[in-house]
């Protein structure tokens, strides 16, 4: 992606470059005002729903290298924003997208990766309205992007009540041989689960759900977790083979899953809400890995066999070293 | 601001870090789900105005250096990002903040960083409901800002008519010795040209007024401009002293004014408007610099005098060597 030989940033103009993205982008960057070529966008509001908005980078080097394609790191950007809006039970609108990268940057490259941000963003109906372009050192690149999207009932951390089930959606761990920058955002699933007031709590899993699951407790409440249930992706059987770690290490612990975890509202029969959900989701895996429990002094998070705390269960974290 | 001797990030999780920030913020992060907390923020909507959405990056060693402190930093990100609500004659609502840092950044810097973000936001009545927190290579910090905003009737680029006269508001030039960080955005004085329906067109300055300039042009609209009566700034006259620049080449091309470039709508009387502008805004200087003319075949911008074409003056461009 970083080029002595074919054109790189540094032949181009900013002017230029942002000329290039805007017809990259297409009808997924609607005519100024409502999309790039004004100081800011201009969107009309939506009375009936509440805004939801999240931003999230992408780091060369930390989420991607070239061992993906740049179409792929595009798509990957997007899905990552989109899989935050799912886990409020919202709809994608808009998004912003700002680049900061090296003038060594090829143009080709930038050309492929806004094709994989303009079909991913088609797909799901999402509109790339704004950004900024900035340069950095040589050999870098960063996306970041901001998404806003809708709810009428977003559903939040924190507000899991006892007898509560924990569910999970997917397959956990080993998403570094693929999954990482190639899924299905849970858009419908979390839209499902918002509108028919199903889930008390919900957060999607980019950090490993080890660290996730501390988001469903409260003052009030710990989580039991059955470790015998935990839905482990065949990648990470694959990757343990090769490492010190088990596979069930690898489900909890290894980053971006962009599955939901949620709690099942306790006043729903949870073998009618599985039943509705296959009928709903017959792709979609579910399973139950637990309950909301009262709290327990020994922690968030309690082996269901062993009544130990799994607390410090190692999980991806962005700066400290491991 | 990247050490060794002190507590860098690389000293605490992501987790404290965030904790960190939220402390810092204080009330100008609402609770979640208003602020940071959950995986997206929830706002509610504002059925009465449209919104007004901007993305601004900040980076070190282009936007920034060690010559400038901590605090004035954080206050830069949310000046440069206001300039973009105050050039569509909006209301600052709320913004995320992705930083990108490299694990040896100083807490205390970031603390320092934040506190600046905080009191500039709160000046304005802004709040700060969310962001991203990144490793990326050592020595390297970066923040962008997605600003949102409303406005009943937002003033656009491109928009405007023969005879309207060209303002720009300050004075222009050599903001390198302190404006570019301190500064105030013309948020009342673009909220005013906005409500009173005075302005056809406007952006901020912050590339350069040489190249601002162009976004005035449209398909049948040239610009007709006055250089005696630029308004340059003192700094603008000292640095040209130590350079091969004339103070004029200084004020059109030297980035980050962030002062106010619009068109007065040609059925509003120049002398009434101006002394209206005087009562409202006695502070704020304000220069007649020309008039919207016919498409001239010549080229977007027109000296006046020579009536030949500027277009060609140089300005600020972020990735082609100059």
């Amino acid at each position: 992606m970083f080029q002595t030989g074919s054109q790189t940033l540094r032949d181009f103009n900013e002017t230029q470059i942002i000329e290039n993205i805007k017809q990259w982008l297409g009808d997924t960057s609607p005519p100024s005002p409502f999309g790039i070529g004004d100081d800011c966008a201009v969107v009309p509001s939506d009375p009936s729903a509440q805004s939801l908005i999240s931003t999230d980078a992408l780091v060369y080097g930390k989420h991607f290298d070239e061992s993906i394609r740049a179409e792929q790191t595009g798509q990957k950007i997007v899905l990552r924003n989109l899989s935050d809006i799912a886990a409020m039970g919202g709809y994608p609108k808009y998004a912003t997208l700002a680049i900061l990268s090296g003038a060594d940057l090829s143009i080709d490259w930038l050309h492929e990766f806004y094709k994989g941000v303009r079909e991913t963003a088609d797909t799901y109906d999402l509109k790339i309205i704004g950004g900024d372009l900035c340069q950095i050192q040589d050999r870098q690149f960063q996306a970041v992007m901001t998404i806003v999207g809708t709810a009428t009932t977003p559903i939040l951390r924190h507000a899991a009540s006892i007898n509560d089930s924990i569910y999970v959606t997917g397959q956990l761990g080993g998403s570094i041989l693929g999954k990482h920058y190639d899924f299905q955002p849970r858009l419908s699933e979390g839209q499902w689960l918002a509108e028919n007031n199903l889930a008390s709590t919900m957060v999607d899993i980019t950090d490993g759900i080890a660290k996730e699951l501390h988001f469903l407790a409260n003052e009030s409440a710990s989580l039991e977790i059955d470790l015998e249930s935990i839905p482990i992706a065949q990648s990470a059987q694959l990757l343990a083979k090769k490492s010190s770690e088990t596979p069930l290490q690898k489900a909890f612990c290894d980053g971006e899953d962009y599955e939901l975890l949620f709690t099942l509202n306790h006043s729903i029969q949870s073998t009618q809400f599985e039943s509705d959900w296959k009928q709903q989701f017959p792709q979609t895996p579910l399973t139950k890995i637990g309950t909301i429990v009262e709290k327990n002094p020994l922690g968030n998070i309690i082996d269901s066999v062993s009544k130990k705390s799994i607390d410090d269960l190692k999980s991806f974290d962005h700066f400290k070293q491991k």
